[in-house]
């Protein structure tokens, strides 16, 4: 089944065009699976995003990370910002559950690996998460290597947004957040490149959110008189098939910023705000007899489009994510309410 | 004369009190100065912000600094961020001047310093800059120490906005930028303290201009029709009289994104967007006998306010830098216009 | 049993006064605990530092995080360097394992916050390795809960060094490594402070190896013929009593690299080469109703000796742990000799 | 005449070759010039390293700067960490003369691209400083545009070390300090490529001053009788003909710490501590109409090697800084003695 998406709603985001599904899936190779776990105790999960088909160990994207505000738990950046690649797929989930998301993505590494005939002795995961203890049991820790699998093999271009995987139990706004994409494409030098961001989102408070010039949040809190801080997370990770350097995708995931921005947030404090990014265009092999590599990169008087590409695809992925998730009630009986139910109201209101 | 601010349109950005003024001067001490040079060939002029009365080298107000995007050419930032410190009062001006300015401010501080009994060897000026090439002749480079104590003298709490000292040439959302300053309240265990921003205001582009969920920038735009790139810089000062220590001012002026993204900009390439903070209740003696000292910080868990403070703050001083500028025309003819000639249509247009 | 240390050998490094059992325990309230896998299969292991006896999330130690090189996987370094605190002991540990450890700190951290009333969301361990894959099955990830719970259990001020904890399969300079301390007394204002390190040492070659400017490794080199690249990682953790902020213990730690040249390494490419600070002298309630708190930190131009502290103290750490270190022989039946057995050659040099 | 450097001593640091001058210059195309002020009040002066013989604004060279400890005033590096890439001639002089020295540069580029055909309205100078107050009178800011240009006029491969240019007055570990040089060779791919360092040597306290593992500092100490604390700075510049990106220069200049430790340098407090690397085997064009470009870079499993070039390179330097140096009296009569006078008692030792 479809799912319904902001620009469903008729409201475009931004002014360059979308890739054909517009989500981070545009980037030829790259796909998303989701495990979700929604029972009485826990609405958690994990989603993974897979950078190509082949062993990402091997032969890694070259790769940025940014951190915006770093009350957070990610695993992996330092080594990611010391080397600028990846070298595993990236992982998504919990708050409390990254250590033993981190082991089993350590032993599915050594399992590729073993295949390929390599002896895996270090591998460094990149596992992203955001804190669902508002809707989920978060203690439990009961996402494993089981679901790691499973969401590897559920990948996909044509993956579902709202509450599923890592989004299953998360806030946004004070409303249902999630998994949301979105994606741009970008001509340089006469041929088309494309961007995508994937995002899951758990920031913000409700009478901050705007969306598209409109004060959404305060329309809607009129009805639901919920006044939560601004409180939890939001992990965007970038895609692109342009060869760039890791510099300069760490300039370009920067522009998440002005996405949160333009929804309202003003990036509070009890958060992890961190933004990843990797392109499919330039790998550096695990090991090559050969010294010197030829790689590409952007003359960087070109890079203004790509930055306006993520701004925009970022603020358009966090609407997807929160249009397309499920109303959801939490093991507390707490109710977070899906922003579809509110977008009559905001659509009607006139200035 | 008074000039009309964004308030004085009706037009209020985020729901914090003001300061008494609405300025970085509402923080107790602090005080800013211009010099302006302008004629035939020069639009420009540098600008002084003086964090107390006495001599800032002898007792140094906790700072940190903070860049967005590194595309410009601020002096003094790398020892800052070591010391958490700045000892010399901060100066604005334009970009190719910076090197005289900088040589300025070291002969005015050998001054303050010998009235005061030291022999002065080392001091690191903070020279920030944005361009204004557009409109101002800046080859010249003509601004010097006589501009400096000139700026120095004006010094004042009821400062100036608009096309003065630093913000003379600079041009905003491809309409007149310049000074701008704003100021928010915050209460702290029963007490009211002051964060005040100033910005020297010189990016973005006119399309995306917006302001409080306004189209601002198209609606000019179908009117003008100039459609510049995102160039420039904007450089932002935080001043607050609320005791933090230098990495929570750090996290504090990073949410100047915020009010620079609600306003459209998604911080293009050529800029340096660079953020400087400081606080005037945490000061380092230049030499104590004494090994350890004492000091207040704020508990982490109250910061959230003193980031929506900055964001706020941010926004408004913005937009009071654009509607306080008049038009100015350029040494070769272009004309930068003034934000406030386009104030009816924005309050007039309707979703 | 007394383990003889590199002073036992008449080797003294640097000039400043030792703390009485010349290791991190010297800090008052800090304690060292191992457990030790060693079988056919495990030459590896855990150590733990506790900052002191009570619940450190809800009273956090100030802390700083520095990155000497970043080819490694230690979790938590994100937040530590966002909020300044540590919030959990400090766990050291093999690469592969790093992830079922993460999870069991949450582990312990949940109970102990139960037992203080609290019930816990969101936790940041900290958890630092390095590789043992030469002498240990690194593969196996068999460390986790019960590991963690016996090195709490087993902590003590009197604690081994050597082949033990984490120290159990790890290289240096091609001989065996292992856990080492030291510590030094620094006085301020006419009262006695300390800083105590500990390191996990696994990194350099053979040939480079200093001791004391003597070419040791030059001369168990002509014995041995071993000449493995400057490959692995060293952790070193700095505790001080000393009243530090954030930003001046990042400064401290970053002194190690002084102590580890000298040792004669270059800190090669694969290598993660991590400090972590933290004072026992500034602790962070985890939430306070007061905003403003005072703290204690040291006027910059007495900060010189704490430097050179931390320089005598981590070299003489990481010989430590050379020292203390037996042979060990790994599960492929690689043998790592232990410094002690070279000592007198290298004693006996004349240049 | 020839200068007696360090190796015509007969001790050798490290076990790499050196380049044919064993110095930067042996990167093709690599010149340095001075220009000395050497009078009554002055002990001063500039270097300038041309990274080659064309306008280095319109292709400029891949670069990256570390800052070791940022006690210091060392202009121009935001940019250069943002782009990656140097777009002057990198200058070293005095801590106070930096602003006059960053305004001649810009002039000096004015003109270089006006004969190019370029409006020059941006540049982001690199002007690097020690403070000489020891033997100048530093408040004078004598140096300016006509020194640069004598400097630049001056730019050989085969310059002088010691007291000249930027070296006139700085002291080194109590000692006459000044400008060195050293390079390697490193083998890549069957090709030879060159690493070579420049330093402005200003740092480091007399007793703890080591030389090829001999304690020189001591030796001399007790002829001398001086110990005045750990302070200046050192500046160390990096040039190599292989292909790097900007992050792997990063890397490989963190090593120049390891130099540094080797000599005994604990890394003080009052110190600015900075370096800079650039590649001419990477350009950036200022403008370019194709978006994608190509560049080389290393594997990274091969960067050992550049790793110890670099540590070689720089402890070399400092030590040709020091014994190339001839002793001078300062403006008010303080002596700092040439290194060279004390060789043959260093020489003599025996532990």
């Amino acid at each position: 089944m479809e799912q319904k998406r902001i620009r469903d709603y008729g409201i475009q985001i931004g002014e360059m065009p979308t890739g054909k599904l517009n989500k981070i899936s545009d980037v030829p190779g790259v796909k998303v699976g989701h495990a979700t776990l929604d029972d009485a105790r826990h609405k958690t999960g994990l989603s993974v995003i897979l950078p190509g088909p082949d062993n990402v160990f091997l032969n890694k994207p070259v790769a940025a990370a940014h951190v915006l505000n770093g009350f957070g738990k990610t695993l992996g950046l330092m080594q990611l910002q010391e080397l600028g690649v990846i070298e595993t797929p990236i992982v998504l989930t919990n708050t409390l559950n990254v250590g033993l998301i981190h082991d089993a993505m350590v032993g599915y590494m050594i399992g590729q690996c073993q295949r390929d005939g390599v002896h895996l002795t270090s591998v460094n995961p990149i596992v992203c998460e955001c804190n669902d203890a508002t809707l989920n049991d978060i203690q439990k820790r009961d996402l494993g290597g089981a679901h790691l699998m499973a969401a590897i093999r559920d990948a996909r271009a044509g993956f579902r947004e709202g509450d599923v995987g890592c989004g299953k139990g998360t806030v946004c706004h004070s409303l249902k957040g999630g998994v949301g994409s979105a994606s741009r494409q970008i001509e340089i030098d006469g041929k088309i490149y494309t961007l995508g961001v994937l995002v899951q989102s758990n920031h913000g408070s409700l009478k901050d959110l705007m969306i598209a010039g409109r004060p959404a949040g305060r329309i809607i809190d009129s009805a639901l008189n919920c006044s939560a801080p601004d409180k939890g997370s939001i992990i965007s990770v970038m895609a692109t098939d342009l060869p760039l350097s890791s510099r300069q995708i760490g300039r370009v995931i920067r522009r998440a910023s002005v996405g949160l921005a333009r929804l309202g947030s003003f990036i509070g404090h009890g958060s992890g705000e961190v933004m990843i990014g990797f392109t499919t265009a330039n790998r550096m092999p695990h090991e090559s007899e050969k010294g010197l590599m030829n790689f590409q990169a952007l003359s960087e008087g070109h890079i203004n489009p790509v930055f306006r590409a993520m701004a925009e695809a970022e603020e358009e992925a966090v609407l997807n994510s929160m249009v397309t998730a499920q109303t959801v009630t939490g093991y507390q009986g707490t109710v977070k309410r899906s922003l579809s139910e509110f977008m009559d109201q905001i659509l009607s209101w006139r200035g």
